[in-house]
């Protein structure tokens, strides 16, 4: 978007203004679909709940597959800024997975009662092809390399053991989070984030360092960004 | 059903027939509802399926639910058949809970291209009390206590650790069945499987016995099948 402000003032103000309305309405959307599902999202339920003309709503999108795209990108620069951006002042390595884990289990859970669009998403579209199921899991993907990496950095700053399989630990945290979601949304199970944090810390003991990872190396005063 | 065979023996043969039929149906729907969702599934699309009228098929069920309720039954009685059954013949303890996970694993992964009505099913009806929820959830608890009860044995019969907490156990190994299936069948992961079967070594050797644990014991002779 900032990419557009070399526009005239008069197209600037205009094209601002349209991109706050349809900023409102994808946030609309989002809310609904995380209620009805990406499925259930058409440019007549959203004109309902956003209280404008369909044709209003369709001249921001053209489509309804434009429209769960932009919810879809939506989904994804709230997670990431929830999620993602905040454990980059966490300290490279164990206190940065920690944290990194710590806002991934949050989230989740504070979906309960909304549902995570990556989990009710993959459930809708793992057998539906196309842009929109393209565009999710490039999404996930993009997560779980983050995680990935914020693993793989622990492992280099020597906080977990120099031998693990870091693609496996992913697998097994990525595991815990969706036994959260689904015992917690579907079974109602009121244990399940004790579960998730118990779960977590054994996962750690099991991929983690030696003992002496509590004294201080120089390799983990680091405390760059990325 | 059988129940039902002291009636007559022409009430009976037009009873059986009835519900040769009406199972016949059931079947019918079921693989239409690991494709399209239970939620897609209606009495018309079934109709057009079976190759039945629309009228032919709402006189075996009444109603969309009842239909929907049949498929629940109808996945859980095949589910018990060919993962939880065969498990019994194994050697109570780990040799028990190995089959176990491999029976869920072999399932699920089965399930890959079709869907896992216990998965997808959360999703469409987490957030949608009633009948059909109530019966999903029901079976998949069933399920997991099952699961629990496993577990509690392999560590009542010294496979594992005395002080070990089953519950967490089987919400570890639940997280590794939902992640297979999500990396899978979303993520199109091939690794999936080769992931589950390694997380499933590691949470044995997580809540594993002391290193005695494949001398035979006394307990270790029992084979009783509950």
């Amino acid at each position: 978007m900032t990419v557009m402000h070399k526009d005239t003032p008069i197209e600037s103000k205009a094209f601002q203004k349209g991109q706050q309305t349809k900023a409102a309405i994808v946030n609309a959307a989002l809310g609904l679909a995380t209620q009805i599902g990406l499925e259930g999202l058409s440019i007549g339920a959203l004109a309902e709940v956003a209280g404008m003309s369909k044709s209003g709503v369709f001249a921001h999108f053209g489509s309804r597959e434009e429209l769960q795209l932009s919810v879809v990108r939506e989904y994804h620069a709230l997670f990431e800024a929830e999620v993602f951006l905040p454990i980059l002042q966490a300290q490279r390595g164990l206190p940065r997975l920690r944290e990194l884990f710590a806002n991934w289990t949050k989230r989740t859970s504070a979906e309960i009662d909304s549902g995570c669009l990556y989990i009710s998403g993959a459930a809708e579209f793992d057998d539906r092809p196309g842009p929109v199921r393209d565009a999710l899991a490039s999404m996930v993907k993009t997560w779980l390399a983050a995680v990935h990496r914020t693993v793989v950095q622990a492992r280099d700053e020597g906080h977990l053991a120099a031998d693990i399989d870091a693609e496996q630990m992913v697998f097994e945290l990525h595991g815990l989070i969706l036994a959260l979601q689904y015992e917690a949304r579907f079974l109602r199970s009121s244990q399940s984030l004790t579960r998730t944090a118990q779960g977590f810390e054994n996962i750690l003991l099991r991929y983690g360092a030696p003992v002496s990872i509590h004294k201080t190396s120089a390799k983990k005063r680091k405390t760059s960004p990325t």
